[in-house]
């Protein structure tokens, strides 16, 4: 694909996370040594509304195939450490039948090990932010380097997932008062407020931080909790489902790209986003990797945006 | 309620199925001896939208209040057989934890053990017709008696359960060949069909017979496959969830309803009866029995109607 260009007035948005290689099995299939890690698909799901800008870590194992992956895509690696003294994160796992659940088979953490993500100084002016689900420590850390100029305060999207709720709840709680949108699985939205009504939840988690709550269900779609009103959305419905590794993370990178690229938060703008986090998020189920996400191109993301828009008016 | 009136143009619907006497346990809450059986909640629901009778059996038992209740929403009830010399179907269960599933306490079938739906001449022709999740043979005993008439061919509606899938499939896949409409919950579309992906259980649900499918997917509201097309739609975010009896039958009465009332079955009427339906549903889990349901009016669907508008779109 051609190095995507973008409205004059789209903003950057940078993406914090794990990069990794992934052997994943499903029911069906397996794929080994392939391209892995929430930043990864994240960044790739940012780069079709706006420049992206991505912090991780690789070891010199990292393929070079995977890193000009990242690049055609137009996407800015300069906060992408290459630690020479190690090998990049691995992660091996297995989804169980029927895709209900997955169990993991091999964590090698590697040089993710002692990381501590560092924002190259042109990258902390960056005004729409996503925090992948490392450590709530780590999340906290990239804020703290964030520009604190309240006309340029960032707006802070996080993601986290259920052994951070478990592991490390107070620095958790700490992030949610500094981050103006969370995203979560509905799952994990019943572990961190003990509800299982996702409207009654999303006020709940509204009232330990942030303004804007968004509430994945996988094939069930996804709930927007807006200030100024909620939204629902189904999911696109694929039928060619090959591997969900990397669909949230997908989601995410999408929905602060389009953030970005309009450079807005209000009500109208964030149902958008959600719609186009929707259409890119079902790619991602249609390949192992990042191959469907990254091959797609922008034409098929806004034939899926409208297909969701006719499939659900009435 | 005062008794509605319709459009000049809106045809009457018939609802076929059980009524009964319920005794229900939530997590929450118990109620005991109240008005239950799909063809209750169902004729509640289409009495709202057109003209509605009723075909069904109770016992001597049957408390004058519950006839009341029924008469009061203007339901033709000639078709419901009173036999003296028994007592009206009975059931009672209770809800697991969560709401995950239910068990069955106690069944005492009564006067429904030997119920044969016989319906007055002058329901034959009635032009949309709803048959609830009775025994299969029992539903294709009631089309046998319905107008063969090509120009009068009433409009069929049918739903099931897992029993009859288990029991009398080749019963329920006689009925699939003469229905226009099949509503099926997500668990049981799976089990019929082997698929789990709704989209491809549809088509085979289609090539079983009906032309238009409706899967209902709970708190994850329900999909609409249409020859012209799909549609999805979320639940109405319901906050005061108390009992999720009679959701599904209620569901389909107002989809039935809505269709007789607009005397159409396009794919964009079929969209708005999906939403009416989603909006009525959506009263009948906040009660026990059909209090809310029966007490909330018009004017209330209307309002959850043009919500769930307002909630989809982007």
């Amino acid at each position: 694909m051609p190095t995507p260009t973008y409205p004059r007035t789209a903003r950057p948005a940078l993406i914090v996370g794990s990069v990794a290689i992934d052997s994943v099995a499903t029911p069906f299939a397996q794929s080994d040594n392939i391209l892995g890690g929430a930043a990864s698909y994240a960044s790739i799901a940012a780069s079709y509304f706006a420049p992206t800008r991505l912090v991780g870590v690789v070891g010199a194992d990292f393929p070079a195939a995977f890193l000009k992956r990242l690049k055609k895509h137009g996407i800015d690696t300069q906060g992408l450490q290459i630690d020479p003294a190690g090998k990049t994160f691995y992660w091996s796992g297995r989804y169980r039948e029927n895709f209900e659940g997955r169990d993991t088979l091999t964590i090698q953490l590697n040089v993710f090990d002692k990381f501590s993500p560092e924002l190259p100084s042109n990258y902390k002016g960056t005004p729409f932010v996503m925090l992948g689900a490392i450590q709530p420590a780590l999340q906290n850390h990239v804020i703290d380097q964030l520009t604190k100029e309240k006309q340029h305060k960032p707006f802070i999207l996080a993601d986290t997932f259920d052994l951070w709720i478990h592991t490390t709840r107070p620095d958790l709680e700490r992030l949610l008062k500094r981050v103006d949108l969370f995203v979560i699985n509905e799952e994990e939205s019943q572990l961190l407020t003990g509800e299982r009504n996702p409207a009654i939840a999303a006020g709940k988690l509204r009232k330990m931080g942030p303004r804007i709550i968004v509430i994945k269900k996988g094939g069930h779609g996804s709930l927007l909790f807006h200030p100024d009103g909620n939204f629902a959305i189904p999911a696109y419905p694929v039928t060619k489902f090959i591997d969900p590794t990397g669909a949230g993370d997908s989601y995410a990178g999408a929905l602060i790209g389009y953030l970005a690229a309009a450079n807005s938060t209000s009500f109208p703008t964030l149902k958008k986003a959600v719609a186009y986090a929707t259409a890119v998020s079902s790619l991602t189920v249609e390949s192992f990797s990042v191959d469907r996400l990254s091959g797609a191109g922008r034409k098929v993301i806004d034939q899926r945006y409208r297909a969701l828009s006719a499939l659900t008016r009435f």
